[in-house]
């Protein structure tokens, strides 16, 4: 797998390469020697590998050993597809009030008679406190100013003179706002002038290949060699970004004065190489989560870096709110990742938990189970038929996280599984269900199955979502009718079925309308950031509103976790349209089994 | 010459390898290519080598291109000796205020109930403002605080938190101030916690290999390779020194937080890495002049660098003043190098210029001038003999500055120049006159001797300073009686004759107790602005409040010039003293004449 991926071949690596996913299957082909021949307790034990593929040479790409030339094939479904990757979010008016600030000077020419220093000749010439000049800049000062007979533009930043241009340049001036996501990085490069988007380049974290979710890297971080190759993976990342982002937009790299970073705790920790693993271990803590300035000393490029929460409601959540600000009326927003962030409140007062989901909505942990790539299942309906749509309409590959949600809901409308979540036989499907070892399976198409075990997942996930949301709401001592709207949030949020999601109860049964998905709204809040001072005090002020609300220190969360466990609750009178539903299912369903008969 | 730098042979270059002062004669004994029989025309026309020199194949060391392998063989007189130099100087009682705090703390564990961020926690435990956390140390506090149990010591740099260390570290706190010189470098090792000196440290500037004096180092410094070469050997020579000064007194490097430099405008931009041409071409302009605080992602330490004044007035006049402060009363304060710079006034009023007063009292331009090492000549006294004193009580090798004075004013006070500097026949010396060439040369011993360019090139430094003097005073609108006292800050002014200085005209004709050695002041004043703030404070007041006065843009300059080229002056009136003086002496030779005929 190392091997592959620094040949740039992306072989899928769910678990870290720790041989627990199985998804990463090789076939070798030709060697040179012959420890290849052996496989490893995790191949054996795990039954990823089928006899037929156990005698063609079939391996886990992470499992083995490379001590001479090898010629591997690697399937189709070994690879990592393009993720289909949200850059859009809500927009919002601001007035155009970014950190940058060039400004153009013609100088007087020094003489006998006015020998100021040449940091004193401009800053005598400008209405604008200047309390810092960066060396870099005070290096070259002199030979620009002299070279372009004193014609000069200042670049600055806040109140430090961050540079210092030939001739008029201020036409130019450029920002990246990034989003790092665990999954992807997007880049969004603004002309600060006037407030444009000039381009948008997304990239797949790099960080990746050393585990997909944030405990996998964390775990992986545990020495200073390990978190410096992830920290130093991220920033050459956003290198790249910048690099694309540049000739997308005609714009040269040192036309870019400031970048601004939201990600969730773990990114901005691994980002700035601080050691991550108390964000992972109880009682759960960030080392630092005020906004930080990132002097170019460092990388090359000034950074302001959001303030993060809690170690699992992060700067990501915080760039959320500044996109989409609450307002008098208290709202619900719900970003769903491996990690869910719940935020509950309104201008006044907000709280925030976090909720782990676990990655079943990202392929993982689920037997058919892939990202949100072409030929991915995103949305089923079963009615007389069976009816699928993927992404791209490709070939069905495997099932995305909304395809999930969107299968489960379906099953349970049509009483394929029952309440408690378990996989019925006596129904009209009743042939597509199967048994694999002693496991049940439901049939989706001949090869593409959703097992019990995919069932006891989604049931897992949604539980602690539902259960998040439910105790923020009597923390806050509201009933969800008190709420003006749900708003979902990331890129997941944005492509989920919202009927189906009610149906299982992953969130509190409201009409559609007052439901919204805002889409990347950390890269617009990073944006907005970019572009505005005022909306780095507004970030700076939600870090410190915020109130945080420690789940695993709540002893009524086992409770409201065991009751979301049911579909769609073990309260039916939380989900009245879900009852109507189903009780009208239930009829038409049974008429048709009498018709059957 | 650079080979044997390279190998760490000192050999001299005065004029910074051009071939022009002829220091650096070396005997090629043995080699295996033919090209170094040739001489260029440097060695060939400024007749620095003698007929037998070239027989024995001698050549300038810099001027020889190495082709092959070499035997060499490195005369004594061509070796750069090691340098007298002083690091003590005036001392005053100040508050000890370091910009540096060192804070230990017993931190509450972290839980479920408080889980606020590492540097929460730790800001909201102290009672004083952390506005900045250096990301270096952010990196390494989550591990620290974990493995010391929450018990660490924060160090505090002003309103940023630079470091945190395990346990209770407050006992350990130092920081080093630096006079960087033309010429040497000194370094002092401070107890921060006490506002002890630990240990002093000198070194030679290793940029004397690039040339003696700053005009021939910012030549030198013409192309950014140069200059980085120069800024690099100062950074090198600074750490070299701090850890001379860390094995002397038993402190670890990691134990020093902070670091406060002072030197010249051109020591302060090579340092930093500023092009430094600008200083030395008119207007003389500086690129920045105040006070700097460079981060430690920079250089590994934090460093305070002193404001500058003028191109000619650099940081070390501004520490010469925070050690020496100026009372009610006005004082000159005067430090002689070969840059000199004059300062007049009081707390109320400054006046500063600088003067170029060459290399002279360095040694360099007099033939056999010499640095003030082990065997220079310094003090002279001419009556029926001749007596010398040499540093060390070394045989004579040559001239030092001090000796210069003193032997100018010997042999004006004998008569055996006359007042308009030349070297006259006709006294009891009289055999001691040469004649080689044109030129005329008093022999002090059989092969040390004065001579009449020599004796010019005291008359062109005495006059620059004394005219500068002159200038100050007029401009300020007062009269030499005004001055409650003479300053002479420097390690040179500390060494000079004072008499002698009066009698040939360098400083104003003041009674001996009005007239004061500081010593290195401006390693003293660099000590103090590392053990308070209150001195930095006035330091950058100083530098707000001086007014400098540019000489090259008087028109009056050049008279005042011309006055000053006698001995002691034009207007004897300016200097009663010396003459009652010479009207003793003149009374006493004429007798002793008269008694030999």
């Amino acid at each position: 797998m190392e091997a592959a991926h620094a040949l740039g071949i992306p072989i899928r690596s769910e678990c870290g390469g720790k041989g627990l996913c199985g998804k990463c299957k090789v076939q070798i082909k030709e060697y040179t020697y012959t420890e290849v021949e052996r496989y490893t307790e995790e191949e054996n034990e795990y039954l990823f590998l089928t006899v037929d593929e156990l005698k063609q040479g079939y391996h886990l790409a992470c499992m083995v050993t490379i001590d001479g030339d090898l010629t591997v094939y690697v399937p189709e479904g070994s690879l990592l597809k393009r993720q289909r990757i949200l850059v859009e979010g809500v927009s919002r008016k601001i007035t155009l009030d970014p950190n940058v600030k060039k400004i153009y000077l013609n100088l007087p020419k020094p003489s006998l008679e006015d020998n100021r220093s040449d940091i004193e000749r401009i800053k005598d010439s400008i209405d604008y406190e200047i309390a810092y000049v960066n060396l870099e800049a005070l290096q070259q000062i002199p030979e620009i100013l002299r070279e372009s007979q004193f014609e000069i533009t200042l670049v600055l930043l806040g109140d430090e003179l961050i540079q210092c241009e030939k001739g008029d340049t201020t036409e130019q001036c450029y920002g990246v706002a990034f989003d790092i996501g665990t999954t992807t990085v997007v880049g969004y490069l603004m002309n600060l002038n006037t407030g444009e988007e000039n381009a948008v380049y997304a990239q797949m974290n790099p960080q990746i290949r050393f585990g997909d979710d944030v405990i996998s890297r964390i775990n992986y971080a545990q020495n200073k060699e390990n978190l410096e190759k992830l920290s130093m993976s991220l920033r050459n990342c956003l290198f790249d970004i910048m690099d694309k982002l540049c000739s997308r937009a005609h714009v040269k790299s040192e036309e870019i004065y400031e970048i601004s970073i939201a990600g969730n705790a773990c990114m901005h920790h691994l980002f700035l190489g601080i050691p991550p693993h108390s964000l992972a271990v109880s009682p759960y803590i960030p080392v630092i989560k005020e906004a930080l300035n990132i002097p170019s000393t460092l990388y090359g490029k000034k950074m302001y870096i959001l303030p993060v929460i809690a170690g699992f409601v992060g700067a990501d959540t915080v760039a959320d709110l500044v996109a989409y600000p609450l307002g008098k009326n208290i709202k619900l927003l719900i970003d769903i990742g491996t990690n869910c962030e719940v935020i509950l409140g309104n201008e006044e007062k907000i709280l925030a938990c976090s909720t782990a989901a676990g990655p079943a909505f990202e392929g993982a942990h689920i037997k058919h189970g892939m990202r949100a790539a072409p030929g991915a299942i995103e949305q089923v309906s079963i009615d007389e038929e069976i009816t699928l749509s993927t992404i791209d309409d490709d070939p069905p590959l495997g099932i995305a996280g909304s395809g999930l949600i969107s299968i489960t809901a379906e099953m349970f409308r049509n009483g394929i599984i029952d309440t408690s979540g378990r996989l019925l036989t006596e129904h009209r499907f009743s042939s597509r269900i199967k048994t694999v070892g002693t496991m049940r399976e439901f049939m989706l198409t001949d090869t593409i199955s959703l097992t019990q075990k995919d069932l006891r997942e989604v049931q897992l996930a949604k539980a602690a979502i539902f259960a998040a949301q439910r105790i923020l709401l009597k923390t806050y001592g509201i009933e969800p009718e008190d709420m003006e709207e749900i708003v979902l949030a990331g890129a997941f949020g944005n492509y989920i079925p919202l009927e189906s999601a009610k149906m299982i109860g992953l969130i509190f049964d409201f009409p559609l309308e007052k439901i919204k998905s805002i889409g990347n709204a950390a890269g617009m809040g990073a944006t907005l950031c970019l572009l505005s001072k005022t909306e780095r005090e507004r970030a700076k002020k939600l870090s410190g509103d915020i109130d945080y609300v420690e789940l695993s220190a709540r002893k009524d969360f086992q409770q409201e976790f065991m009751d979301a466990m049911f579909f769609p609750h073990s309260r039916m009178d939380l989900f009245p349209s879900v009852r109507t539903i189903l009780s009208r299912k239930s009829t038409s369903f049974s008429k048709k089994t009498t018709s059957r008969v």
